[in-house]
């Protein structure tokens, strides 16, 4: 949770590359904003995910990185891995986590979600976290190995894919945290279910109050039964261009700015 | 739609049983405040369900017939049809329509939800809506014979037996409405899609906006590809005992008060 590192800690950044802020523990990110950056979507998921004292985390599709790297600073767990399919998105993965001085924390592993479970083997994971693709139409996308593409459209895996690896390689009563759209979030529960990853908690961000949401927040637990808690509707907006406290709260600083593509 | 009553039309009531205006085209409800009077979401599985001109509705479990006499004055369906198995809610419901000169065009017939595909045959509905017990836990009920007891819990029913007359009673392409307790959306939502009645359009009430919800009101097409419209919140109150504009609207009336038990 402390951060020690120097301010004397240079970035190595490639061209299109960026250092942001994080506010949180002084930690950075490395981005690259011709590529893909990570948007509100994981940084609503790192506040709604949580993880204990000592426990082992995985990030399905952890990109660069952002959410362990998140998650590292907002809690006591002892150990994240991020899986990344990209190798440029490993490579900047890896720098950001060099630079913040976290590489007794987090590491990250490149590899394809849909061989999880014999990378890490069964029940190796107390918390999984996700944010997956959205898209399950990838027909006619024009470059389907560009990264914006890999990481918004199911080109490389399903969402079939991330649950059966899930329900592998995390313990039982273990938690997995996802981010999705809600016009999928009738199949999301359906497989959900089928795998035995029993949905507990959902909440809907709306850009506004009176909005249809354009994101869901769902955690599940292996193993457990039927009863499900849904939360109150996370806001984004009070008004234009303002966010609501929450959201300010969620993202770690004072209204003073994002920190977006 | 059009209401011709004389005024001259007396109801007749039992002991402990009421007279309530409805608040549309002059309707009135029987109830008994000492058995089961409707609440609110019956008002509100009314005003979400949709009736286009012309169309076959039947409400499973209809009590004393507020779901059809509600749907008889807002739409335009042809004929409404209530299916409820307590001799008592029967005579009613039977009693209100009489009293609301509504016999040509709803219909109440006493028996089982279980048997309703027996009784109606196949495909032979619209438009389906129900109200069903929310509670899947009967244990310990002290007198399970009870109105009451029978039209919250589990019963004499389950979700089960519901869906599955549903998904033989509806019409290829037909809707189902439900309204239903969030803590049992994820089951809802799986057992739903098993029966392929893919739900739709989801919105879910809260008492206030920063309060979990406590009811979720659910649309479900028989034989629709996965897509699901998570509408706005719907909000009750906006501040202690004052309905928000939006709830005042599905009442049909102006601020002056309620009529529930």
């Amino acid at each position: 949770m402390m951060n020690n590192k120097s301010s004397s800690i240079k970035a190595h950044l490639n061209p299109d590359e960026r250092l942001d802020d994080l506010h949180r523990n002084n930690y950075r990110i490395i981005q690259n904003t011709k590529k893909f950056c990570f948007g509100m979507d994981a940084v609503l998921l790192s506040g709604f995910a949580k993880v204990l004292k000592g426990e082992l985390v995985l990030d399905l599709g952890t990109g660069t990185g952002i959410i362990p790297i998140l998650l590292e600073a907002k809690t006591e767990g002892k150990h994240f891995t991020g899986l990344e399919i990209q190798e440029e998105s490993v490579d900047m993965a890896k720098r950001s986590i060099a630079y913040n001085e976290l590489k007794d924390k987090i590491d990250i592993v490149q590899g394809d979600i849909k061989e999880a479970s014999k990378i890490f083997g069964p029940a190796s994971f107390d918390v999984i976290t996700c944010n997956p693709p959205y898209m399950n139409n990838s027909h006619g996308i024009v470059n389907p190995s560009e990264a914006k593409a890999i990481a918004r459209h199911e080109i490389l895996c399903t969402f079939d894919d991330i649950v059966r690896e899930v329900a592998r390689i995390l313990k039982p009563r273990g938690r997995l945290y996802l981010v999705h759209r809600p016009f999928r979030l009738a199949e999301i529960i359906s497989k959900l279910s089928t795998y035995k990853l029993e949905p507990k908690r959902i909440r809907l961000v709306h850009p506004y109050v009176d909005k249809d949401p354009n994101m869901v927040l769902v955690e599940c637990i292996k193993g457990a039964k039927s009863y499900l808690k849904v939360e109150p509707p996370l806001i984004v907006y009070k008004e234009t261009n303002i966010y609501t406290d929450e959201i300010y709260d969620i993202y770690g600083y004072n209204r003073e700015g994002g920190y977006q593509c």
